[in-house]
Formats: C-alpha cells, sequence, structure tokens
C-alpha cells in the first residue's frame, strides 16, 4: 500500500474509530486499527467485540490520493500519538514488504509493526434484517440521551444495563430502567421496511454512537439482526451486539392514573432540586406541595439542612409528600427539553411520573419512592 | 454575624482559599473555611498545615454590607457546592446564637452546623523576619514555574521536593532539581530589605501560588521567617511551612565547561521531542548531531522507531551522541519561553545543558543521560 492522507481528516476519522478500540489484551489485533485501502477508498475499522466502527474516505485529490493498495492493523494508541505529533499537510504510509508500515512527514520518520489485516475479525454480515429504519440525527441523539440516562451501570442485571428498542411499524419507543427510575419516550420513523421488532441494545454503546452523529440535519439508517443492530449515516457504520434477556415490560410498571399532578418551570425545578441534593444525605429528597409552592428539602446528620421553594403553574389533586433519591432526580430532570413538565403523585408506595409538556414529546420519566422514617 | 454578600465575589474568593483546605481528616475544623466579620471587613481563612492562605474583603455597598460581626468556620466542601447553586445577587449570612451558619437566597434556606472559630488554628505570627523583597507577578509565575518542574515528586528525598530560595540581597536564585534534572533561574527583585538568606519551599504549595496571582502587572511580597515564609499581593495571604535539610550545592552539579554546543529554534525542538517520545520505549531518546541537523531517535520492541530531524542555527564543538529519558526533556522543554535555545555537551556521562537564547533570561536546565547499551 502507499498513499498520501491529509492529516486533519485523518484526526477527525481516527477520533471517531477510536471509540471502539479494544482495552482488554486478550485479542491484541482488537487493539490496533485496521487499515484496508482499496482502488478508489480507504476503510478503517475498530472492533471491542461489543460495537464494531467502520469508517470509508474516498479518493479525493485534496484529503486522499491512493497510489498502491494493500492493508495493515497498527497499534491504535502509538498510531494516533504519532500522527497528532506530525506536521499539518499530507503524510505518506507505505506498506512495502512485511509489516512494516513507514510513515513520512516532513522531516519525521516513523516505522510502526503492524499485524496482517487478515486476523481482523471481519464485520459480522448478517442477511435476515428485522426491521429498517430512518431516524433524524438531532431526533435520535436527544432520544438516547433522554432514555439510556435510566439504564442500570451495574452488570447484576444484565437486562437493566440495555436501552430496549421496540419497533412497530411506524414507531420506535425506547425504554431502559434500572429498577428505580424508568425513562421511555416514543418516536416516529422514515423509510420503514419489513416487520415489528424488539431488540435490547447496551446503553453503553448508544452513548458512544450518540457522541458519533455529528451532523444534526443527516439521518441514520437502523436495520436490526438476530444478533446485532446496524447504524449507517453518511460514510460511518457502528454495529453493536444485543443483549439476551427478557426486558421487563413497560404496562406493570407505569401506573395507570395518578392522585395529585403539579405544572412547574423545568429550569426552576432542576436549579433547586440540585440545590438541595447537595445536602441530599443518604440520598433522600423530600418533595412536597404546600400551598402554590412545590418545597423540596433535604438534611445530613452533623452538617445541616437546605428548603428551597419553587411556584406552582397549575395543580390538581390534594396535597402530597414523598421522599426521593435526590442525586438520581438531578440526572433525570438535567435531559428535560421542555420549558414546563408535570409531576405526577400515584400514592405513597407509587413512583413519581415526570412529563414533558409539549405536547410532541413522549417522554416519560419514573422515579420510585425512598421509604422515609420521618 | 450578619451579612450581605454579592454571590459573584463570594465565589472568587471561595475559589482561591479552596486550595488550602485539607482533605485529611485527623484535623476536622481544617477541612472548613474560617469566616471572621469585623466591623470593615471579612477575613476568610483555610489551612492544611503545610499552607495557609488568608484572603480580606473589605465592606463595600455593591459586593459586602456588614450588619453585625462575629465568626464561623463552615465544612468547605458543602458550603461551596451550596453557594455555587443558588442565584447570582446578594446572599445572606446569619449568625444567632450557638453554631448554625442560617444562608438565606432567593427561595433557599440552608442552614449549617459550624465549628467554633477559636478552634482554627491562627496564622502563625512570626516577627523576627530573615528576607523581604518584592518581584512582580508575571516574573515570578513564569520563573516558578520553569524551576519547579524539576522537583521531585518522589518523598523518598524530601529536600529534593522543594524549591531552593536562594536571596542575595539584590537577586533570587531559584533552583530544583530531581536527582536527573535541574532547573535554575536568576531573578533580580525589588525594594529590597534585609539579610541574605537561603530557605527551601515545597513545590507543590509554589504551584498552588502560581496559580493565585492573577494580576500579572501587580507586584508580591515575600517575606522570610524561620520556619516559614509569606507571600502577599492585594488582599491575599498565603504562607508556606519551609523544608529542612541541605539543598545539594548547584556548584557541585552544572559543569563548568562543555565539549560541543548547537543553537536550534525551541519550538521545532519541542515538536520534535515529543513526537519521538511518543515511542521513547524505556524512556530514551537518542540526541546526535549529524552535519547540519539535530536527529532525535527513539524505539519500542515489537512496536517500531521514530526519528526526526531539526536543523541547526549554529555548531561550535564536535558531533555528539548521547540519551535522555524523553518524557523528563518533554517537561523541561516545554517550559522555555526564548525563541531559540542553546544544547550544550558536556561529555558522555555529564548532563546535557539547555540554556535559554535571550540575554535578559537566566533559565538554565540540566538533564542526565540515560547510560546506552547500544
Amino acid at each position: 500500500m502507499l498513499i498520501h492522507i491529509r492529516k486533519d481528516s485523518l484526526i477527525s476519522v481516527l477520533q471517531l474509530v477510536l471509540k471502539a478500540v479494544s482495552h482488554n489484551n486478550l485479542i491484541p489485533v482488537l487493539a490496533g486499527i485496521c487499515i484496508e485501502v482499496h482502488t478508489t477508498e480507504i476503510v478503517f475499522t475498530t472492533s471491542n467485540t461489543s460495537m464494531t466502527i467502520q469508517y470509508r474516505v474516498s479518493q479525493d485529490s485534496d484529503l486522499l490520493i491512493i497510489h498502491r493498495t494493500g492493508g495493515i492493523v497498527v497499534p491504535a494508541r502509538y498510531f494516533i500519538e504519532v500522527i497528532r505529533k506530525l506536521n499539518e499537510g499530507l503524510i505518506i504510509f507505505e506498506v512495502n514488504q512485511g509489516l512494516i508500515l513507514t510513515i513520512i512527514s516532513g522531516s519525521s520518520q516513523i516505522r510502526l509493526q503492524g499485524i496482517d489485516p487478515n486476523e481482523f475479525p471481519s464485520i459480522n454480515k448478517e442477511y435476515h434484517c428485522g426491521a429498517k429504519f430512518r431516524i433524524n440525527n438531532a431526533l435520535l441523539k436527544s432520544t438516547i440521551r433522554q432514555v439510556a440516562i435510566a439504564a442500570s451501570s451495574s452488570e447484576a442485571r444484565p437486562v437493566l444495563t440495555g436501552v430496549s428498542f421496540d419497533y412497530n411499524n411506524d414507531y420506535l419507543r425506547l425504554v431502559a430502567t434500572d429498577g428505580i427510575r424508568l425513562a421511555s419516550r416514543t418516536i416516529y420513523t422514515e423509510n420503514n421496511w419489513n416487520n415489528n421488532t424488539k431488540i435490547l441494545i447496551p446503553a453503553q454503546n448508544l452513548y458512544e454512537i450518540s457522541k458519533m452523529l455529528k451532523n444534526d440535519d443527516d439521518t441514520t439508517e437502523i436495520v436490526t439482526f438476530a444478533s446485532q443492530v446496524r447504524f449507517t449515516t453518511n460514510k460511518l457504520t457502528i454495529d453493536s451486539v444485543l443483549i439476551d434477556g427478557v426486558f421487563p415490560s413497560i404496562l406493570n410498571i407505569i401506573p395507570k392514573s395518578y392522585m395529585s399532578e403539579v405544572l412547574v418551570e423545568s429550569n426552576r425545578l432542576l436549579q433547586a432540586v440540585e440545590c438541595v441534593a447537595v445536602l441530599a444525605g443518604e440520598s433522600k429528597m423530600k418533595i412536597a406541595t404546600t400551598m402554590s409552592a412545590l418545597t423540596l428539602f433535604s438534611q445530613t446528620a452533623d452538617v445541616g439542612e437546605i428548603q428551597n421553594e419553587i411556584p406552582l403553574i397549575e395543580m390538581e389533586g390534594d396535597d402530597f409528600t414523598i421522599s426521593v433519591n435526590g442525586k438520581l432526580l438531578v440526572d433525570l430532570l438535567r435531559s428535560i427539553e421542555s420549558n414546563n413538565v408535570r409531576v405526577r403523585f400515584t400514592g405513597n408506595m407509587g413512583p413519581i411520573i415526570i412529563i414533558s409538556e409539549d405536547t410532541d414529546s413522549s417522554t416519560m420519566f419514573l422515579i420510585s419512592p425512598v421509604r422515609s422514617h420521618n
């Protein structure tokens, strides 16, 4: 292989594919970046067994000139560090015989020991896809951000570390829960094709994917297979494994009715909850309605107590008092995008329900109460 | 005590004094901020036994209104976190009876359990000062940054964790060394008073102090005492302990003569060394002169090798080859401020000397060679 490639375009590709480089030393080749030079494009691939990222760069006289095809896997960490230190402008990559990549830029000359690209696991090719649909990138990012926050980070129950994608021909419902919180949002999809399907994607992979969707106006195609899901947008393809197991049924968790409801400004609620959470000793925060205000209160033994009030815009039903984990509530409220939110009280043992006020948003959060001994 | 204070001015004070809050739980009162309200000013004090910071805020109708004097020590971590979450504008602090600080801002009300300010160790008052002089803040910051980099971070030899301040009536020489590197710079001082003196200040404290000197055009007064040193600039006073022990004599370490000298551009040298350091396996980097270039080279077994060349502006003496620790060299070069540097070779076993080209700068770095087996 022999190519000229511009440093800035190479760096932006490397920053994307870097996300799937394996830090696990069991399979050494996965600590590398697989570079395959074809006649008209280069394909960069990384994989950490849970997620595989592939990015294609096309021949272009300014960014990339391909002189000779070939391929090599180079150690990701050293490769990226070295490229970052080189001068701006064109860099020459050459593999002659053997598995040595020679990199030349200005007066710098680097020789890196590589691995045969045939040892790199090929991207899994499953042909029987379950469903295929398109979502606008901005919408997909916002939905992942809102829902994945409620997924569990503990491996104790693997199904709870995933986000459920429930696809029903023209709508897609995302749900995640860690057993205490639940987040859910339903969105409409484009260019739908094929069957209804329900899959469970690792929340961690979805976070990484959402960060890679740079262009908000673009769309991403999602194709599901028996054991994996593929996200494709422009030159970028990301495959994620699916989580095996049965996700809890949302119908059994979401209360059918509520006893009281208040409407408050989202920002004021977030600011007040963040302030009170500083002293949410043992993570418990009391939420109560009093007259025309929502009162938040927390205390830590030997340190002190905090109280904060925010005005109610509307209220329906009787006054209520309930305690929740303050830090978990803060996380949920930070992902609210609407100006106002409805907070619903479903009884002393039932969860608090938080709903965006926007009629076009189906975002819903649930948070279970902490039993109060006061 | 009862005061009104503007949130933004309070936050900027807290960010300064926070640097000396103790994270060691042996003396609980030192995890606090001591707030003393006098008739015309408030004094904020923190101390971690190695460093004490005191900041004074004067009565001012916009920033601070004092209604009633008094004092309290509040837990630093909670106090700062809570203040950050409050609305902009005036905050009310009140201590009535007992040791509870009540904080009121908008609809937020906080009660923090405090400690009696008499339990806070008072700032040490030594009256017999050794020397007293002033240095411009920009100069002091740049000198600390250049010299403290060579101090040791290992407690194995405590004297090497300090920076030596050698004061000789109208000049001050700072020196630090970790046994492999040495950095030294001599600067001229203003408003000098009193005896010559030689003290050893913990490098870590000097770093913190240099970060607190905000206004480059101001000056800092340095006063030395038998067991401590005081830095004062504007409303800010910082006391640091001194390190006991004998600092190695610089005269025995700095070679009197050299065999070869090259003049190179500082930026090109830094960039080349940073690039080659990526593969400085076992941290060894070879430096050699060849014709009209300085060549840098490193390799890591099983990974590869890097070579980089930079042009010589001037050369005197014979060609040389020597190996140094690449990562240590990078650190030193990053603190060079002049456009060009002179690199001096003092023999196979002697240190490399790096000197700023500016005639008004006395910055000098030494780095000992790594023995080469090639």
